[in-house]
């Protein structure tokens, strides 16, 4: 495989080479990549904003991670947050730190991903930044999306009562994560090792290529059905509804037989010797809905099969608790941002 | 001075102590930080939005940039880019990559200088992301804006006959850098010197704590006057002139006695035995606007003492072209980017 160095290309050289392909797609998208700014035009809708920062050695590990899935997984996790307002994402940005150490063939693997994502998603590349870095690779994406005046959902509307649901399953990204580290350390320990991935593609899928639930937010439309309160699942279960409540000011209980958490995910589980409830309540990059309803709209919620009711929100009085499948109950604790420990 | 591990506070402990001040400015701002996204209401006007990268040992050097300067400058590089699009900025995310060697202390620092500036601009903080880095320091700035429909103006629009014209003054950013490189480099090799600084405090100001051409847009709106293109200038004016006459497809003609460089910075390029002239074309970092006009404004333009006009555009076949005091002929060429060669 050839290798162009990125310095034969230039700055505007390398954005124009990388950005060429990606058409624009909405009629909201005035002005795209190519200029101090883009240009937006959202006329009677509200305009969304999110924004994440992935660094190499802390957000994703290129020993295991194609550029391509990066790429695409970058653009992800902002979009679910847009979801996640009960919007519908239109542009992005993009800018990147570079060290010399990636080639321009390197990069156009990141832009595909980045391609993949808007052309599934429907959202235009709006602009960006190309920067050099000293070590590792950088990335900050910031997503727009537009919602109907008045049809946005945040955290802290959630009222007594409400049902508890999540979307799709969870703890399987944690565990494709687990996986992908112990190949890596083996390989490490003994190159002549091949990776071990036999049978378990759902969860390293979960992990290296997350899908935003757009189809959940589709769905909440045609059944005329507005979320109390919604976030998406990043940092685990346990946190976002302690996020929920704590906003909300209530309180909340959370059933253990009631979470949603599939066979392959229960196998790797126990392959590690891990619980997987616990995987599902902690560990993260799931990258599903969490969202309340009033009790009125439950004959709704299970028109669809990809959604879980897991419990239901209290007065703040009743604590935050989780009752597990023998009839115990614990507080939820949230395990929390600890990296800089 | 104390000193408070940000691992005490935890992600949002963190997030929520660092923007607790930031009061709501603009109207159109209805959801700010703390959720998945901002809400935005741009209702009848085009919404901008620009992001940049700034990381450190490429973009600054912590050795002497105060943390309070860099955060003010950090925001003030993509308010430029919207008044370069003739636009107003409303709202901003800032997102952070911080190793632990920096406490909540160096934190608040940083965060005075973002809120100092959303303060003089007029702008609201609206979200962001909070992320550890393993080494260094990296920011990331999205900056939205609004413009009414038909008002913002391009790079790629300028037309044969129109004037150039520059805000303010270029090449005292550059000079300001080479000083403080070169002081860095005099206390490394003998920790006893102290900086000499003396005299020096325009050009160190416009490095460190630069400001966007507001009233320049301003003046536009009051005048009733809408450039033909227009760009900020941050790599330097060489490099600037080249993409409006590259993406309008035209050549132009620069005249060196027509540059405005004042005498603190002619005073500064003759300590350091460097030509003022190369300083403002290839400089950087002004973050004046270069803009064109057409003829017809020049009455208009002419009251304004913080503009001049520097030269004109031509046909494409007439190349770009800068004439020297001496009537000399020389191809306008740009330094551009070479920090990955």
């Amino acid at each position: 495989m050839s290798r162009t160095e990125i310095s034969t290309l230039g700055e505007f050289g390398l954005i124009n080479h990388l950005t060429k392909n990606f058409e624009l797609r909405n009629a909201s998208t005035i002005v795209g990549v190519g200029d101090d700014a883009a240009v937006i035009d959202h006329f009677g809708k509200q305009t969304v904003v999110t924004t994440d920062l992935l660094i190499e050695g802390v957000h994703f590990d290129l020993a295991y991670t194609p550029l391509k899935h990066l790429g695409y997984k970058s653009v992800i996790v902002n979009l679910s947050d847009v979801y996640a307002m009960n919007a519908t994402p239109t542009q992005l940005t993009v800018s990147i730190g570079i060290s010399n150490r990636f080639s321009v063939e390197a990069l156009n693997e990141f832009y595909e991903g980045i391609y993949a994502a808007c052309e599934r998603y429907n959202v235009d590349l709006a602009g960006g930044d190309t920067s050099s870095s000293q070590k590792g690779f950088i990335v900050s994406v910031t997503a727009i999306g537009e919602v109907a005046p008045d049809k946005f959902v945040k955290r802290n509307t959630a009222n007594k009562g409400d049902l508890i649901c999540v979307s799709g399953d969870l703890g399987a990204a944690f565990l494709g994560l687990t996986l992908m580290e112990r190949e890596k350390r083996i390989y490490l320990e003994n190159p002549q090792i091949q990776p071990d991935l036999e049978g378990e593609s759902y969860i390293v899928g979960r992990l290296l290529k997350p899908e935003a639930r757009k189809d959940i937010i589709e769905f909440f439309a045609q059944e005329n059905l507005l979320p109390t309160s919604m976030m998406d699942i990043s940092d685990g279960l346990s946190s976002e509804t302690l996020h929920i409540c704590d906003q909300s000011n209530l309180g909340c209980r959370l059933h253990e037989d009631k979470l949603p958490i599939v066979e392959d995910t229960r196998n790797a589980a126990f392959k590690f010797g891990l619980d997987p409830t616990v995987c599902a309540l902690n560990g993260g990059e799931d990258y599903e809905l969490i969202f309340t309803v009033k009790q009125d709209d439950y004959d709704k919620i299970i028109l669809n099969e990809d959604i879980s009711v897991i419990g239901y929100m209290t007065d703040i009085e009743e604590g935050r608790k989780f009752i597990s499948k023998g009839g115990n109950t614990f507080d939820i604790t949230a395990q929390g941002w600890n990296s800089l420990k």
